[in-house]
């Protein structure tokens, strides 16, 4: 078979209805497909031949049917309807399922194969926040299990509904901009607005908020475009320019929350001393204390045209690594952007990039930057235009006392127009038995190399395992470590094991078992161990108090409602 | 009477054993007195001659005798002995005043007149935290409280022990640097460690700590000279160059906690995505739920000849606020000491600055900054030189873009060097029968103006009443207002009814009640009303899961204790 073959990678949108509109990443009508290096690659690590990717397998394209049965009475969704009007409560099987499911590999698995785990009775869209305090009072007398979905895209079981229940999506009617007080320099939104309608409206203030300045909200994850803000509050998100703007939590300056033990506001302060602060407690709690309602979010002026782009290319691991932490403690500000590889993604991101093989390469290798040794890093500097220019100036110095080799901006403008799409790519390999996922951990500068090479051995243990690592969050005590691994399975179970071990080698190693991604269901029994029994008790708790029987987002999420070890 | 006449303002140390050893500010052998110009402004404010201040009141040097039972049974006490040492234990008069005493006005107020309201049973200097442990356990198990006392500096009766028991003095052995993490940027200190000790050991790191850089701990509160790093930790302090450096809160990286219902050490990340903070649910909690044992503190690289100082003189207090803002949201980088000052502190600054007067202030004046509008504005940055330079040149640029007259460096360094002295005004004031006292707030940009002209009527409608207000921590969304007020007033009752009076006035006009002086027993009773019920309760949830038998810092701290409303 000639060497130009490529897979028919799918271009179709999922048929309406079906398995695969609901797992299938982003936009029904977007495909990003694997390079032909990138084919090769695959190919060859997984001993695979054109053969194998004549035919996709369990693309998951039959229409959603399940029989799981509906255990509130009439009664009880009359009850509900009428508080959020009939054509806001649903229990369609397409619905029920769609709510309840996130961007977990786990689920991608299930439902390729139509297998449903959990759903809740019935999905609502509330139109409001008083919407939001009468379910929650009633199913609170009722004692009916309430989850709550955003824009979906948890990949930490997140969104599962082990109990049944209700569903609240936030995202379908709570989804707009209230106001932005420029004074103060926030936003106020409600939660189920998505990144790219709360960056345009932000974008876009003077006209429509009749304020002086344009605005930014400084938060981009890779799900910016199919996540929510409310999402990334109550989550711990951190977008790919926290470097500078800092992560969600430290967006966040005051929330509204609906729980069963009552609604409240946090209070408006830039600063206080009245002891420990309720908007901090309640950030994070992943609609297990209650249900954040409106969130005012810190704002900053948008300068596009200051930013600085930069790349670089080092010839090491332990270079790159050093070069930023010099970069981060030096106090001459801090970029927005910052983001170094390991050598096996800078190899595999060359790949995807089309940069490996070429002029360039060669250059770049003639240089002494080998293969499989050297580190990509890239980034940008904003804020005003000479913070930014001298942010540049002294990330470009301290590169290069550290032996870099300046690329420009090219890399770094590429992966800036892909940088939302790269997950796109995960149905691809999918459908033909390939699973691509991440996990991502917290770590003091301290632990980085011990964390990195202990998940990589554990990763690597494993033949035919690809695994990537980059930091992209940086901070004066440490950074993210984020690891991308591909390998071939088709068993979930085996998967959940192999997954498991990732998980106990961060632990094992000194990381967080999460940076950004939050907890969820899946990392909810890790919980304890991680915390120590004190401070999870801790946890317990405020959980007990928001939430004493136990309906808020119930079965596991976040390890509230484990049996205490 | 001659204009030259100056009151003999005590330059005399203390006696030994007496009261006034206890409330006077700071070193026993440091004094600072009005200046002149201040003395006239005195007299002339409260309608005194020079014949009041020949003779001071109730100077409370007498020795300090009380009458107040021990309650602990010998049985309890020599239980603590066997814990920490007998030496370790104190069970004298002076001591027991001594270590249940701050600096709040009201306690000045009371020692003068010999009065002492409340005592501990028994003083006691633990060792470690081993100690902490072991006592903590035992009088959990003999429903004995325990309080907690650090530098000594709180003024808002936060070392008050209204049901005696045991008070921990941390600063007498547990006053160590135990490590400096050069890769983390972190160091580990023990939580009586005075700010003094600290900064030196941080600066001199390379030399104890075998570390490449110096340091710096980036916290400069006034009370520096006399606080502790747990004091400000746990009180939720800033320093003065918190505008940079962020606040106390900020500061923290890791903490370990002695509770009731056990210890345990909060987990060292950069960041996290793993539920609610635990780390940030025990900052600020001001020993109602256990007691802080070590904290890991972020620090900074020191760089002090990169410091760039700048002054300037505004024509209102309109244009310094809103130069202040632009400053602030610009996003050039950060100065790192920032204040700006309302005409009336202005005009009494000058005056205590000597330029009151001079051919300076008949510029100034000339140039149309004039008396009781004018504002003055001091401030320096810090960090990397390039970092430093532009935000100097920044900050220039837009305080001229709103009319601001340049005072070169002359007036900031001249507060620079007396910085952490004028507290000891207090006591030559309160001599004379004269109060000099503080609140201060956090509040929005959008709040500002309503909360200073609110409390400003307040005080300002007593008459002979002088209020001078400040601005001193800035944030992109706002800033705070620290209110100084000088009255002639003995008694204590009617002190305590103004003083209520400017914090509701606070409450009523959008300010919180407190923005770094922490809470203690004197705003307590305000917390419920400031919260209000539901977030009340969160912290009456975490107080009585900490500390179920409440022994931790009980009757009125933080309001845990009061009856609900």
């Amino acid at each position: 078979m000639s060497r130009t073959f490529q897979p028919d990678w799918c271009e179709k949108p999922p048929k309406k209805g079906s398995y695969r509109s609901i797992f299938k990443w982003g936009s029904p009508k977007e495909f990003k497909h694997p390079s032909s290096e990138w084919f090769e690659m695959l190919k060859e690590t997984f001993e695979l031949t054109d053969a194998d990717f004549k035919k996709p397998k369990q693309e998951g394209n039959e229409k959603v049917v399940i029989d799981h049965p509906i255990r509130l009475t009439d009664q009880q969704i009359q009850a509900i309807e009428a508080i959020a009007g009939k054509k806001n409560v649903a229990s369609d099987d397409y619905s029920r399922v769609k709510y309840s499911h996130g961007k977990t590999v786990d689920e991608a698995m299930d439902l390729r194969q139509n297998r449903v785990r959990s759903v809740p009775d019935i999905v609502v869209h509330p139109r409001n926040k008083e919407d939001v305090r009468k379910i929650v009072a009633y199913c609170n007398e009722q004692k009916i299990p309430v989850y709550v979905f955003g824009g979906g895209s948890s990949v930490t079981l997140g969104l599962n509904t082990p109990r049944s229940g209700i569903m609240l999506v936030m995202s379908t009617h709570m989804n707009n901009l209230l106001a932005v007080n420029e004074q103060n320099q926030t936003a106020t939104v409600q939660p189920g607005m998505f990144g790219p309608a709360y960056e345009e409206a932000l974008n876009h203030a003077p006209k429509k908020f009749n304020v002086k300045h344009r605005y930014t909200c400084g938060h981009f994850p890779q799900s910016f475009e199919f996540s929510t803000v409310g999402g990334w509050v109550v989550t711990l998100g951190s977008g790919q320019a926290s470097t500078y703007y800092g992560d969600a939590y430290d967006l966040v300056f005051a929330q509204e929350y609906v729980t069963p033990a009552g609604s409240f506001k946090t209070l408006e302060y830039p600063a206080t001393a009245t002891g420990p602060k309720i908007n901090d407690i309640m950030k994070g709690s992943e609609g297990s204390f209650g249900i954040l309602v409106e969130v005012t979010m810190k704002i900053f002026r948008y300068m596009p045209k200051n930013r600085q782009r930069f790349g670089f290319m080092f010839g090491s691991w332990e270079k790159a690594v050093a070069a930023s932490r010099e970069i981060i403690q030096s106090e001459f500000g801090k970029p927005a952007v910052f983001r170094i590889s390991d050598p096996e993604e800078t190899e595999v991101g060359l790949k995807l990039f089309g940069i490996h093989g070429t002029p360039v390469d060669t250059i770049m290798t003639f240089r002494g930057y080998k293969p499989m040794e050297r580190c990509l890093c890239m980034g940008w500097s904003e804020g005003e235009k000479g913070y930014a220019n001298h942010v540049s100036d002294q990330v470009t110095k301290i590169c290069r006392q550290y032996g870099a080799m300046s690329l420009s901006g090219y890399a770094t403008k590429k992966w800036e127009r892909t940088r939302y799409k790269e997950p796109y790519m995960r149905e691809d390999l999918m459908d033909y038995g390939v699973i691509i996922d991440t996990v991502e951990s917290g770590v003091t500068w301290e632990n980085l190399h011990r964390l990195h090479e202990g998940v990589r051995a554990y990763i690597k243990k494993r033949p035919a395992t690809i695994c990537m690592t980059h930091a992209s969050h940086f901070y004066p005590q440490g950074t993210n470590l984020y690891f991308i691994f591909i390998l071939k399975m088709v068993d979930l179970k085996e998967y959940r094991k192999f997954h498991d071990g990732v998980l106990n080698a961060i632990l094992k190693n000194g990381g967080s078992i999460s940076h950004h991604h939050g907890v969820g269901k899946l990392f909810g029994p890790l919980m304890e161990k991680h915390l120590g029994p004190e401070q999870m008790a801790i946890l317990r708790t405020l959980k007990n108090h928001f939430d004493p029987n136990n309906i808020m987002n119930p079965g596991g999420h976040m390890g509230l409602d484990l049996p205490e070890k």
